[in-house]
Order: structure tokens, then C-alpha cells, then sequence
């Protein structure tokens, strides 16, 4: 047994099944060690940012690490923005990243860079194995670090020669992940009496973030909501919300660093449950940089790393609110109707709460589209959707990936921002090549909208020649049908309303990947 | 004038006028400050990857570097395959990396990352600007750090409160940049006699690498060779060949390791101009990680630091080679015929000889078909020859873009593998955009061709299920005629030596970018 097999043998005892994979010459024998492991599914991206962002997705609705086989400093390079965003949500992710062999390091071969300092700024934790009888026992230890609570980026480096070389069978033993932490009595009991005091709950507001967001946890939260009258929000961007009909739906505060101030202005109390104290996801001169009022006392119930579920239990218990129906439950709603017409971002949310398969996985990267979505959000059949937690886009179409091969027999609606897309359109290749039950609705807008949006918030005058060829796609119009098929996938457009909810209908009933490009 | 204005200011005062963007929200007041400087020239690439490699591709062509705009952390990650290479080839490069305001960093906001670490493994100078008013003085450190010799990657980070707040206009003054060294007379003599000695000329090998490889460079080293017996070669991958017809053509060491040792076996002495020891491009077990002979004597006439012309002219003089017809001469070649067929990555060389346009850039990332046409070059037209210095794949189509955009009037021909051609795919839209004179000629043979072979190097059984899914590209092939018409770009596809020559001069003929898929 040479020390990738020793790896592969420890990531299948470790659970670890699935592995997102763009391999290059340094990992060849790591490629053999998978090829003997028919338990493991290798899922080929034709780009690393595919790769990283399917892993993150893969943890979101899996709730357990997948590997990633990533080629050297460049390689890793590569997928570091979907590894930003999934360490701001927290997914525990296991990258085995190939590196030249101990004695040729040195030699500054072509490919040779600073592969550790390249992992450094994404990663939780990074380790270069040092031989090949350590390998089996750091693999175990980058698994531990994947799957603690909250979850950990671990970036294992494995150099070529530690792969290739021999390897004690079975000599390695599962170091215990980080538990969750259990919240102290009196924390509960705090917040509880602040709940508790006249006139005070209406200006509290339950923060929530990270896994509180599923349903379980937020059912507690809406009735402590009801039982309270306190008010519940979600942090901006959240990993997993499962939200819809017959679910307690918690607004999350608003991108723009405005209308977050002033959805927080009555907070005399924030209670961070999950979360951290919200902040301007961007700097402007003029405005603030957090969006909490002067005032407010931020008190924290439970950080990331709590168990959050326990938390929310013990606060419903103290508070008295178990038994009483959620605030904020969605239920016994008249489906929306719609005038039919040319799709705006303020209407296409009726055609998607027609539309929207029973527990369907939505994901979320229409940025600028997005944001109008939220009003019809309790409309939508019940469903998780994964969100663009760091911020960095070319998150979506991976992510759907990822998040397909974690949930065999659900559909997948990637919704992404034609810009967006862009960043990792390699993906669609492996949603066709894994047969993958994804629809990707592109919102086909033909700007860097978002962008324009911004520039504007400065105030100056209208963009010239030169702004606008930074933040136009115009000239020439990307062809999505034409993208699509490019990569194995069918594709349509729309530019109705109904033409939509037929598309998405349609897309939704075919087995496999599609894609539908939405003029907007 | 705020912190941008007093930048774009400097930069065009350094005759930086090329600015490869991908912008965002953090960066909109550096975009207006770009928008009111219309002698700039902006391009947009939709990643960055696009970006950072046209820097590479133009700096290669211009000799000069232009500016890159990048969005954070993540949009930095994205670029650095792309920078790797450019660092490999010396190129030199200014990063304007966006950042949040200073007095925002602290509060962790989704898109918070350590710029700088993610910066560094890539970059040969980093730099956060502190205050408006370093702005400007920061900005020609930056430019004289990348124009020195060799080239640098500058990376300069931006954050935003320093682009928006005020900057005195025009206090600024440039550091003066690293001119290239001379080199010690007594180290030419010392070269020289080594050639003068009888019996030892031929097996010395004048190792050129860098810009040695320019025609009038490459003329003096051929002069040497005539005069003195000595060998000539150059580094496997070297950042522009000027070659072809009428010109000395060197002989790159092969890339792959047996090959190398083969070449270079019979060296007693390897004298360095402007290159470094020869090393594997990768480890093997068993195979050995420098591919010089044990006996061998490395000399150095010259580090890519040095005045590599002025070297070379000092050894011809010494060596009395002036007015001596260059061995490695390509002269009165009869063009090549070819028997019409299936194309082979051997039989191809015989077209490119043809069709070849005289004074074409031509931008090799064939990578497996790549390798055998080195036997053809001397058939071509003159032409420049730009490589994939780092290794690090997703370079050529990039790379096109910067080359067209520093040589207006000239063909770009970018030879690049199915494989690579997906890392960066996004490239094809730039080229639309800017109405670029690139022909793109995609050698499609569905498959990670190069991963194959050094699966089959280890010696182990066939590739299974897994390593098959993890190198093959065939299940679904990707359709490159729909690809280009996806981002504005007219496509075909050749299965034959003589539809490929057609389809060459018909790219070659017709303004603008065209693909052009070989089935191979």
C-alpha cells in the first residue's frame, strides 16, 4: 500500500465518499488510489472553481465533507473564491492538493509555487505531509477538522513522492471533530428575561444565522417570535435556508447598507443566535459601516459553534413559547397570479411559486434579480436554498453541482445573474456528463447590473465610454442556448412570463440538466 | 482629485495606457477615475483569469505592462494561475486589487479576506496603499517594480476609502526602474576560452532562455555556435521565440524527463544566458529530478537580470563569430506537401507551415500536440512564438487576448488543447468584444491527453472507471462550434489536413477572432 491508497482507504472509512476532482501530473497516483476505491464517486470539473464550489454545495444539503483533487499552487489558485464562500458558510470541505515531490520542491521546477501560502487565506487549517506513513493519519485529522461544528476548510498538501511511496495498512486512527458547544443556562435565562420584560420583546430581534436557518430551528424561533412578540431576522446571506409553504420564513436584512439600517432602526436588542453583528457588506463614504442603531445592545445567545438547535430549545422552554403556533408561518396561501408580460426581477417570483417543485434546492445567485425575490419566497413550495454566503460569484452553477450530488431525486433550480454565471460555466459540462436533475435559469440581463447599480450610489454622472465597457455584456450578447449545448446541456430561452413558468415546468419534468435563459 | 484620479493619473504618466478589468462594487470609484482618462483603454475579461494572462500575453508583445483591475480576495484568487505563469515568464504586471475601505477590514464583511496573502505567492512586490495621498507615489513604485528587468508582478492594493478620499494632483514622482545588468568582461572571457579550448566547444551547450530568445539575440547565439562548434538549446518553455524561416531556431529541452536527459546527455559544460539550471518539469520514482548530466559543469554567462544582448554580442566578439553565417539557419526550405488525412498532432506542423501568415504571434498551449511540431517550426513563416511558462493551464486563450490588443495589425494564432481551452473558455467573449485578430485552433482530441500518458509513465494497469472519468472528456464532447457561438465568435470545425489548411486561411483572412476545432 503506497500513501494515496492509504488516504483513499481513510477517506472511505471516514465516510468521505464523493470526490470533486481536476487532477493534474502530480497526482497521478493519487488518481490510481481512486481508481482501485469503486466506492468512491470522482466527479470530474473542467475547472477548479467547479470543483471547490461543488464541494461546498455537496456539504450544504449532505451535511458531511467531500474531497477535492486539486493540481499544485495554480490549481488551487484556481478554486480559491468558492472556497471563500464556503468558509463564510461554515461547510467543512477536505481539499488534497498536489504538490512536487519533497526533493524536487527546492529545484523550482516550472509549475512550484508556494503552495501552503496559497491555501493559507481560505482554509481553516493546511498541513504538507511530510512522508507517506503520515498520510493515512493526517487524512484522518484534515477529516476531523471538515467535520467539526461549525465546519473547517481543511487544505491537506500532499507532495507527489509521499503518494507515490510505501505506506503502513490500516496504522491510523480518527482524531474526534470538534463537537458542537453546549449554550450555558444562564445565557438562556438572560435573554429570556429580556424577553420577558414589558414593552421590551417588540424591540428585540433574534439574529439568526448558519444552521439555524433549518427548519427545526427556525419553527422554534418563529414561536418564541409568537409567544414574545420579538422580531426575527437572518443574517444577509445564509448557507441552507429551508423555507416555503408550511415553514416559518425568516426575512434575511437586506444587501443594501440603507434599507439594512433602517430594517434595524427600532432594535434596542440584537440577540446574535449563529450569526455575527451585521455589518455593510460594503464601505461607502458617507454611511455607515455597521448597520446596527448606535444604541442597540448585541447580546450573543449562541455563536456558529454552539448547537444551535439546543440553544433555540432551551430559549422556547424558558420563554414558555412551546406548543404556540410560529409568527411568520407560511400557510394556506393563495397561489399568485400573474399578467402575463415580459419578465421583470418584481414579477418572475409568482411564475417560481407556481412553478417551484415540492422540496426543490434552490440556489441562489441572481444577485441584483434575487434580492426582488423575497416577497414571493412564503409562496414557494417548501424548499432549501443555498446562498452566496462570501460573496465571491461563480458560486451557483458549482454549487448546484455539489448540491445534486448530495440529493439524488431532487431538483435542482440554480437561479444565476448572466455575469455570475460567467465566473464558472464550466459547470454545466459536469451537470450533463453526471446526468444531474439541475435547471439552470440564467437571468439574461446583459450587465454587470449590480455594478451599475453601484456606481450610481456615488452620485456622479453617468458612465462614459469607458465605465460602461466594464460593466456592459452587450456588445456581443452572450448566446445562452448556444452556451448550453456547447456543454451538453438543452437549452431554451424566455421572454414572457408564461413562457417562463412552461420552460421551468418542462425543464423541471426532463431528467437530467437544462437551461433557460430568461430575458430580463 | 481623489486617491483614483491621482492613480489612472500616474499610470498614463508611465506610459501604462491598458487596463485588463473585472470589477466590483469595491472598485466602482476606480472605474470612474478610468472613465474620465479615455487615452486609457480598458478591456473587460468576465473572469479573471482572462485578465491576468492577457497582462501576461501583452507584456509579452508590448514589452511594456499594462494594469489589471481585480475585485478582492476572491476575484485575486482567480487571476493567480494566470500570474503564476507571467512570474515564470518575467513578465511584468500591475495589479490594482480592490479592498474594503481601511476602517472596514476589521469588521470581517462577507468579502473580507487577507488580499495580501492571497497576493503573495504570485507576486514578486506587494503593497497595501494606507492613505489617498500615497495613492499616486505607491502607483509609480508599482509601475517602476514591473518595468524593471526582468519583469515583475506588482501588486498593488487598493482599498476604497484611499480611491475615493483626496490626493494632491500631480506629487508624484517615479522610483527609477532596475535596468538590466552588465556583464563581467571577465566572465565572457572565461566563456570564451572554454569554447576556444580544442575538442570542448562541442559538447558545451549555450543554454538560452527568457529574451534570448529574440531574433537579434538568437542571431548572435548562432553566430557563436558557427563559429565555435557549441551547442544551442533553450529552456523548455521560454516567454517569446521570435522563429521560423530566416531565423536561428533553437531547440527547446523536451519536456518530458527521458527525453531532457537524452538531450542533454553528451554536455560536459552548460553555460547559462539568461536561463537556469535545467530541471524535470516534474518528479518521478526513480527518474531524475535535474535532467543535466552528473559530470556536467553549469556555468553562468548571464541571469535573466542581466543585459542578455549585450552578453551574447561580448561572447561573439570574444569568440571572433561576427559575419559568420548562424548555424540552426532556416533558409531555402522547400514548403512542406502533405498527404490529405485524418489530422495527427505529427502531420499538422506540415499546414501551420503553409498557412502560417507572415510576422504572426502564434500562442502555444497545445500541450500534448504541442510538442511535435517543434520539428515544423523551422518551415514556418517568421513568427513569434509565446509559451506556457508556468505549467499552469488556461493561459492561451488569455494570453491571445493581451498579444492582439499589444500588436494591432498582426494574426494571433492560439494553439490550445481541448483541456486547457475550458479553464478560461471566457477569453473567446473578449475577443469578440474587442474585435481581435485572433484565430483560436482548439486541437480536440476529448481528452486530458497528457494526464493519460503519465498515468501510463507509472507502469500500473489500465485506467479504470474512476481515473477513465477523471481523463477523458468524451461523455458529453464538448461542442466548440456552438462554444464560440455562445460568446459572438464564428466557429468550425476540420477533421482533415486540407480542411484544416482551408479553414486556416480563412480565419486567417477574415478580421476579427474565429475558432476553429480540429478533430484530432
Amino acid at each position: 500500500m503506497n500513501g494515496s491508497q492509504a488516504m483513499v482507504k481513510t477517506l472511505l472509512a471516514g465516510s468521505v465518499d464523493v470526490c470533486f476532482a481536476n487532477p493534474g501530473t502530480s497526482e497521478m497516483h493519487f488518481v490510481a488510489a481512486l481508481d482501485q476505491a469503486t466506492e468512491m464517486r470522482c466527479v470530474l470539473g473542467l475547472f477548479e472553481g467547479v470543483v471547490t464550489g461543488a464541494a461546498d454545495g455537496y456539504y450544504r444539503m449532505a451535511g458531511k465533507p467531500a474531497a477535492t483533487l486539486l493540481h499544485l499552487g495554480p490549481g488551487l489558485g484556481n478554486g480559491l473564491a468558492n472556497l471563500h464562500n464556503a468558509r463564510k458558510a461554515r461547510s467543512g470541505i477536505i481539499n488534497v492538493i498536489g504538490q512536487h515531490a519533497l526533493d524536487h520542491i527546492h529545484n523550482d521546477a516550472p509549475l512550484n509555487s508556494d503552495v501552503e501560502g496559497v491555501a493559507r487565506p481560505m482554509s481553516n487549517w493546511v498541513r504538507t505531509i511530510v512522508s507517506s506513513t503520515h498520510a493515512a493519519m493526517d487524512t484522518a485529522e484534515a477529516i476531523s477538522q471538515a467535520k467539526s461544528a461549525p465546519g473547517r476548510i481543511a487544505s491537506l498538501i500532499l507532495p507527489a513522492n509521499c503518494a507515490w511511496e510505501s505506506a503502513d495498512a490500516g496504522q491510523y486512527s480518527f482524531a474526534a471533530a470538534h463537537p458542537p458547544a453546549a449554550v450555558l443556562e444562564e445565557t438562556v435565562d438572560e435573554v429570556a428575561a429580556l424577553l420577558a420584560k414589558p414593552g421590551t420583546a417588540k424591540r428585540v430581534c433574534l439574529l439568526l444565522g448558519g444552521t439555524a436557518l433549518l427548519e427545526s430551528h427556525t419553527w422554534l424561533a418563529g414561536q418564541i417570535a409568537a409567544k414574545t412578540g420579538c422580531q426575527l431576522l437572518s443574517e444577509p446571506r445564509s448557507p441552507r435556508l429551508q423555507r416555503g409553504r408550511g415553514r416559518v420564513n425568516v426575512r434575511p436584512i437586506p444587501f443594501a447598507v440603507d434599507a439594512a439600517v433602517a430594517t434595524l432602526k427600532d432594535a434596542d436588542h440584537i440577540v446574535l443566535i449563529g450569526s455575527t453583528v451585521p455589518v455593510a457588506f460594503f464601505a461607502y463614504p458617507g454611511k455607515p459601516r455597521l448597520t446596527v442603531p448606535a444604541n442597540c445592545h448585541v447580546h450573543t445567545l449562541a455563536t456558529p459553534g454552539h448547537d444551535l438547535h439546543a440553544a433555540l430549545q432551551a430559549l422556547c422552554d424558558a420563554t414558555g413559547a412551546g406548543g404556540t403556533t410560529p409568527a411568520f408561518l407560511s400557510k394556506d396561501l393563495t397561489m399568485p397570479v400573474y399578467e402575463d408580460g415580459f419578465p421583470t426581477p418584481a414579477t418572475i417570483g409568482a411564475v417560481l411559486a407556481r412553478a417551484l417543485p415540492e422540496n426543490a434546492i434552490v440556489v441562489d445567485e441572481a444577485v441584483t434579480s434575487g434580492r426582488q425575490l423575497a416577497d414571493s419566497v412564503p409562496y414557494f413550495a417548501p424548499h432549501d436554498c443555498i446562498d452566496i454566503t462570501g460573496g465571491a460569484i461563480g458560486f451557483g452553477l458549482p454549487a448546484a453541482v455539489g448540491a445534486a450530488v448530495a440529493a439524488p431525486g431532487r431538483r435542482v433550480v440554480a437561479l444565476v445573474g448572466d455575469g455570475s454565471a460567467m465566473y464558472t460555466i464550466q459547470a454545466l459540462w459536469s451537470m450533463a456528463r453526471e446526468g444531474l436533475d439541475v435547471t439552470v435559469v440564467i437571468f439574461d440581463n446583459r450587465s454587470y447590473r449590480i455594478l451599475r447599480g453601484e456606481l450610481n450610489n456615488m452620485g456622479g454622472p453617468a458612465p462614459g465610454v469607458n465605465a460602461s465597457r466594464m460593466l456592459d455584456l452587450d456588445g456581443p450578447e452572450l448566446d445562452w442556448v448556444s452556451m448550453a449545448k456547447a456543454h451538453g446541456v438543452p437549452g431554451t430561452t424566455a421572454d414572457t412570463l408564461s413562457g417562463f413558468e412552461k420552460a421551468l415546468n418542462h425543464a423541471n419534468a426532463t431528467p437530467g440538466p437544462s437551461l433557460i435563459a430568461l430575458r430580463i
